[in-house]
């Protein structure tokens, strides 16, 4: 399939945005891309980096001749700039978005797109060690997967433009379910944040002397606490959103730490050897 | 202080005993040096690397004329060792260790080692994510810490030696008690690799069709779970080791898993964006 959208729009330029944008231009896809949102200076910076050909703060003027519209903002402000840009989007627009959460917002989000825009709903897996426009890049989502949750409203033709795109961008682009989505987002990568976020706070709650404890952590620490350094919005946002799948993958997550504490009360170093040995071959065979 | 050992017996030449035998090729802290070790294949490569001048399957042999001794096995094998040299070890020797349990297994360690010869429990915190002697490397050290955790039985100068040892190799020395190390480090190192197991277990128990739901896994699980790579007999014998600290803090870490829980299962997007950033400004400062 060939795809070619005159005017496209990016609502929040940032690594994903920005990085969908390049994409577009790096592959002929776009005739102008127009990039908002609220922040000026990103905006600046994705204009005079050569990723957006035209910026606009306002939101609903900055659709209104928008063939594809992409929404790339953090997930919490979805409801609300879709609410801003419904009005001014014109017939036949597709709009799309990149949010980690999925379930319950698409049907919201279905409520407020007017007769006659089609709306898809995506997720693309790209890496989000970098942030910001800065960091955008053509080849960020070459080898990743990319979710997308039709539901039973969503046009097939725009359904084939945008898993188009997402494969011209070099991901595999897998269909879901949207409440399928939620749950193994909620395992994968919602659970790891929530997780990160608390142990760095158990961690930094005690002190040797004058020195945190967490100055004397290495390099494995470091890892494991990467994603803590993300957006606490954001993963607010998202830990609202999918609250339930959370609070679910949480308590599993407890489990699993009661087994390990049970096996360490009772000495028992066959059955730790054994959970530790069950976690260790499959997170090798992830590389 | 300058420091010189003709006859160097290094126990265990993995990464870390590899790479404190370069530190003292490269310094010339020492005339011959001899690997140690249950694994031919791994001896073997140290010598043809150049590593180590000589090699000795036989513990009790290589040690005898030893005037330093480093003990850099996992942690698990450290009594049994010591038990095998303590008799063959020469008046006047020093022997120090690498591991990351201190507390009880020291004590265990000086019971083991004959009146004339000097203990001195230590351990460098030095990057993890690769192993083996072929990755060893004489910039291993450089800043990083090493702790080192005498007690009254320690000889002074030995340990001003394996002191001068360290700080040749680039890292920052810190002395503290062994069981106030076990505490830090349970909270900062084995906690979290006990949390990246149960983390793997977790996710690992569910599949979408055939797709087990780690295949959906972006870089942030992957960064988290990277520990959870580590060899599981290791970290089996640092959970039996150094259980009681590890139980108190995978307690902590449920404490604050709960508080995240609570949040989430209250709605109090308040409370998460203040639990997610005090964690988040930690991490940032960690780089």
């Amino acid at each position: 399939m060939s795809i070619f959208f005159n005017n496209v729009t990016i609502i929040g330029v940032g690594l994903i945005g920005g990085s969908l944008a390049r994409v577009l231009k790096s592959k002929n896809l776009a005739g102008e891309i127009t990039g908002a949102g609220r922040s000026r200076e990103t905006l600046d910076l994705a204009l005079k980096l050569g990723v957006v050909d035209k910026i606009n703060q306002e939101s609903g003027g900055a659709v209104q001749n928008a063939d594809l519209v992409v929404v790339a903002s953090p997930v919490g402000a979805f409801l609300k700039i879709v609410q801003e840009i419904s009005s001014h989007l014109k017939e036949g627009a597709i709009v799309t978005d990149v949010g980690s959460v999925k379930g319950d917002l698409v049907k919201k989000i279905e409520k407020l797109i007017p007769r006659g825009v089609h709306f898809v709903p995506g997720h693309p897996i790209a890496g989000k060690e970098k942030h910001g426009v800065a960091e955008a890049s053509a080849q960020l989502f070459v080898d990743t997967k990319c979710i997308l949750t039709p539901t039973e409203k969503t046009n097939r033709q725009s359904l084939e433009a945008v898993k188009s795109l997402w494969l011209t961008a070099g991901a595999t682009v897998v269909m879901m379910d949207a409440d399928a989505h939620d749950h193994i987002f909620a395992a994968v990568s919602h659970l790891p944040h929530a997780a990160a976020y608390a142990m760095v706070n158990t961690v930094a709650e005690f002190t040797a002397g004058e020195e945190n404890y967490i100055n004397f952590s290495g390099a494995g620490f470091r890892d494991f606490t990467r994603i803590a350094a993300s957006s606490p919005e954001m993963w607010r946002d998202i830990c609202l959103l999918n609250g339930k799948n959370i609070l679910e993958m949480i308590e599993q997550y407890q489990f699993a730490l009661a087994r390990i504490k049970k096996a360490i009360k009772h000495g028992n170093g066959e059955k730790l050897e054994q959970l530790f040995s069950s976690a260790s071959n499959r997170r090798r065979g992830l590389g």
